[in-house]
């Protein structure tokens, strides 16, 4: 497998983030693509990009001729085509936990307050800015007690499943930074603080991170 | 693996919808036990349902003594654990097309259309019947067009990826359901029609589907 790998990113965007985190952790040479998601109406709109994700979203990942989309798909691919460095642990039942609590976030979490449906609050339906730091107060309050409870009934390691980060983490630690963002306290987490300490301890999870994105804007 | 199946289901959840297809797809013998989502303010709120599922949601699959969470993941439990009638296909490039449309459906659609949020929209945000609409119909009508776009652009077989059904076929044909209870137009998606209308065809998807459960009302 010497095809190349280019990854279509935005710094901020935490579905890319969770696929650079995946990609660091297997020591995965990459090139990166910048998509620049709010500049000029939104880089990913262009009809160029439009025919290489037709979703418009980021991640979105080329292997050699393959252009691969969705983040969770685009991990568990990588992991099935370079499969050192695993990010699925090796039972089914600790796979579906480790997928499940990934699934948590990429679809009960992040869909509800990613940038397209944030801009369909203020512009259409007109929010003010307080009713709409509610919305997503409510529903990564909502994930995240479930996501600790999770990880409580199902005895965590160090990381979220067992001893080494797997695809949970990759979904885990972009989701804290966006509840950050948003102003929700972590305070009632203290096992998901705790996992989220251990993986940013890690190098793999610095290098992924958005401020250390060629696109970040400078600090 | 003689452990008994059970599942936790709701007759209109298209979440769950997804893993009753996979069981029939599969042959699985299991019992379902009906968790009325709307009742008395939701059974799935229960102190007891939630130990089972903290995030209060069908599906919720046990297998024995395990209790697993999240249609996706759940079909992929069962694809690893009963392997005949696979759900995913054999090379890591179409398991990755399969899987992200699967995502597409779960991530991008299901999650802005599902129950909490109508609710929310209703009784919080007090949006009337026409923007809750309209609102469905964005985001439904976005994710079928880009699902339209990518079956065509990686050349559809039979069904979404190739010529049996996959966990694609699983997440599509319960979607489609919910886009003709919002009064989605589906005739811009040809593809997509001809491929449910192959899914409907087998027995598989008649027995999953709603008003053939248990704790459907009557016709």
């Amino acid at each position: 497998m010497s095809a190349a790998l280019t990854l279509h990113t935005y710094w901020r965007s935490s579905a890319a983030w969770r696929v650079r985190i995946a990609l660091h952790l297997k020591g995965l040479a990459y090139e990166s693509v910048p998509v620049h998601l709010v500049r000029e109406g939104g880089e990913q709109r262009t009809p160029e990009f439009t025919r290489r994700n037709p979703q418009q979203l980021v991640p979105t990942l080329q292997h050699g001729d393959a252009v691969l989309t969705q983040s969770l798909a685009i991990i568990e691919y990588l992991d099935e085509t370079f499969p050192e460095v695993p990010l699925l642990p090796g039972n089914p039942l600790s796979r579906a936990r480790a997928r499940a609590l990934a699934q948590l976030v990429a679809c009960d979490i992040h869909p509800l307050g990613n940038l397209r449906v944030l801009q369909y609050l203020e512009h259409t339906l007109q929010l003010p800015s307080d009713a709409r730091t509610r919305w997503i107060a409510r529903w990564v309050g909502d994930g995240l007690a479930a996501f600790e409870a999770l990880l409580v009934a199902h005895g965590a390691g160090e990381f979220c499943v067992g001893s080494t980060p797997s695809l949970a983490d990759c979904a885990l630690v972009p989701q804290l930074y966006n509840a950050r963002r948003f102003g929700v306290d972590l305070e009632p987490y203290p096992t998901i603080r705790r996992i989220e300490a251990a993986c940013v301890a890690l190098p793999a999870f610095a290098a992924a991170a958005p401020e250390r994105q060629a696109d970040a804007p400078p600090a």
